[in-house]
């Protein structure tokens, strides 16, 4: 199946045909990577916004990388959301950047929805590289693409997600993809970060972390904000470690094929300890190398690419 | 006409031949903004470095993208005026820069005449970017440019500037390229910002709105910078704007064909309204699409080009 | 003789003849800065990450356009030590980095070894541009090309280093390049910033300023880091300027041929008056341009370059 979207807004809207795609994509895009030559021409003389109302490095390299990587030219616009007065500034803002001829934008925003706004006001293309608590569509795109190159498929596969749920995008965006794809997703958190509603999404929710990971063919620890949630939500990052940090000892509870995942940055000794991450089920390192090779699918195929197939020759 | 300059440090040295080679020359460049591949190897392995000692976004990136499009290698060099503590500290800096085999700068400094320093000392190319509230030679060029490409002329139209003039170094590179070219223009704006001194660089000064407006083939509206001088030059914001701001009812005072333009970027409600500033006869975003044409011409010109018929091989 | 090292990390552990071939790799590099086209495909497609935990513009640019004119991909990414919160997260930002299928790092840091310790964990190249106040080796490679060019030997030479040389990287990769091409190497400054210790590096300590440079053929001013050790190591900056800074008057004691060095930026009437900064004698500004031809040199062999001869074809 080919792609037919000009915008990346969310994993929401996608079919599940659509998601195969730009991870069959991805997967031409991965091998791009590794030539003696990491660049193909695919996007030469584009010119690519990544317009971040929101501080990130990780994310906003990744995309750049990636644009640079196609043979796009990348204007970094980098602010924050308190130095627009008004709603429409953004609007501005972009309108402005658009009219310097940009093809794409990158959009990260503190605020859910905003990408949508920008694809509703601008004639270019939008990439959600992360909206508010909303989604994070290229985390999910590349957390999925991971998860099948290790185990081969996705579909009916045990994926428990934990954390906190309540405030993450990353989350959203993974149950929206997993389910999609036929993964049978559980999320596991303390009762204040992960409330039942989420049932609504299709998932198994349960607060006990041992029935969680028990089954699972694949654990997504998520990362603890704990510059906003501590006070609030749970006593303390102690107590959160030790009643869901994934060691060495829980990890003996798991399947022995189970695969650990982190959207990054990890927070050592918290969600997980360092004998964990750094050890061989852990597949945190070869996530960000995935997600390079999912924003170029992405950035590709919002710019008119049609799938894989045109890839290869590069 | 070919231009023969390697510097590009203000508008009132230059010929109206010279101005008209540049608007040429950016025309060319306005139909490099439309391919598919937005790029020329016209200044592949130059190195362009921006050298902006006073805040800016909007025309460092500008500058950045039309040097990426001409293929430069583009270096950004940040700072702060307080950091520089002696005059020939920022020599220092911008002939280390030099030393690295730079070929134009383009310079943004509060200082009026910072630009025409480092020309002195420098044997790169320099390009102003707006020097204190001396000059902006390239935001003059760009309103010529729009201007002449949407009236098909500038002798002999009327041009009303309206706002802060007396400390806007938009209005006096503005000022110069206009009259150069044959336009009559108006100022206004409260007596504080718009003093009759400037009837000596041939514009007729009014402090009536009205008398401003009605006959004006072009209306721009420059920027209040309220952050400076809203204390001790009027009273303030919503007075500006009751007295001068331009908003639909006025609007109706114009001739039905007069352009509606501004330097940007726009304080909504305060030198227009959204309804004004959003509306048909605005041409503000293509003034932004215009400077990034403008910008490409200069650069090229200035590092040797000879004017709009070597563009089109790009 | 040509290069076989994955990493740059200190000039103590290089050979003469490696040096050397760093040397002359730079001068066909520096021809290349020379040309009209400044630029070599020799690393295009590669991936070039500046990792620069301590702030740092000169060298940080320098490293920036050395890889931009082999063609390699750029990512800048700037922190601080202190937003390091324990050892192990400097080890994970780089295996992040390195992740996204970067080839070299060009690590500054305000800790001794970090560049070492990446070094070890780490696939990819490293190139130390600064450790605290161990080494900074392509600073002393640009010294050393410097001097060769000028004098058209190293060997023999008597070379005087004046300043803060305790706290310095400079000197400390100085004294090993030159030793080693066999110059003669006098140290001098202040006793508190100068003790004896260095003698078993091989060098000559003095804390006579006439006896330090009355026989030199080459000086090379260290830069005072007047924030840091102004109250506990000397009275103040005018006396370390009245007893060790060079002037005119000083000028006349030195051999006629004498060459003025300076890694820069130079504190105008400190190390150095401006009369001797910008004098005949001065080859600071030539130093910044050798510094991008031996930065190139050195991009180009740590990744997998023989030697010169490979250059010209560029």
């Amino acid at each position: 199946m080919s792609w037919n979207r000009k915008h990346l807004l969310d994993i929401e809207s996608l079919s599940a045909e659509e998601i195969v795609t730009v991870l069959d994509t991805a997967r031409a895009f991965k091998a791009v990577g590794e030539r003696a030559i990491k660049k193909v021409p695919a996007l030469r003389g584009k010119t690519v916004v990544n317009l971040f109302v929101e501080p990130s490095t990780r994310t906003r390299t990744s995309f750049e990388l990636a644009a640079v990587r196609l043979s796009a030219d990348v204007v970094n616009f980098n602010t924050e959301a308190s130095s627009f007065k008004k709603g429409e500034t953004l609007k501005d803002t972009a309108r402005n950047l658009e009219a310097l001829n940009a093809d794409i934008f990158i959009v990260r925003h503190s605020s859910a929805g905003a990408p949508h706004f920008l694809a509703r006001v601008l004639k270019a293309s939008v990439v959600n590289a992360g909206d508010g608590a909303h989604e994070h569509p290229t985390q999910a795109l590349l957390d999925a693409f991971t998860i099948r190159e290790k185990k081969g498929k996705i579909a009916g596969l045990n994926v428990t997600i934990l954390g906190d749920i309540l405030y993450s995008r990353v989350a959203r965006s993974d149950i929206w993809a997993l389910t999609k794809l036929g993964a049978k997703v559980t999320l596991c958190g303390p009762p204040t970060l992960v409330p039942r509603v989420f049932e609504q999404m299709g998932c198994r929710v349960t607060h006990n972390f041992e029935d969680a990971i028990g089954n699972a063919d694949i654990i997504n620890l998520l990362r603890i904000q704990h510059e906003r949630q501590r006070k609030t939500m749970f006593p303390g990052l102690s107590e959160y470690s030790s009643l869901f940090g994934l060691n060495q000892a829980r990890l003996a509870l798991c399947k022995p094929d189970a695969l650990i995942m982190h959207p990054g940055p990890i927070n050592r000794g918290v969600e997980i300890d360092t004998e964990t991450a750094d050890g061989e089920r852990s597949v945190i390192l070869e996530q960000v190398t995935n997600g390079l090779a999912v924003r170029m699918a992405v950035l590709f195929l919002v710019n008119g690419g049609q799938g894989p197939q045109e890839v290869v020759a590069g």
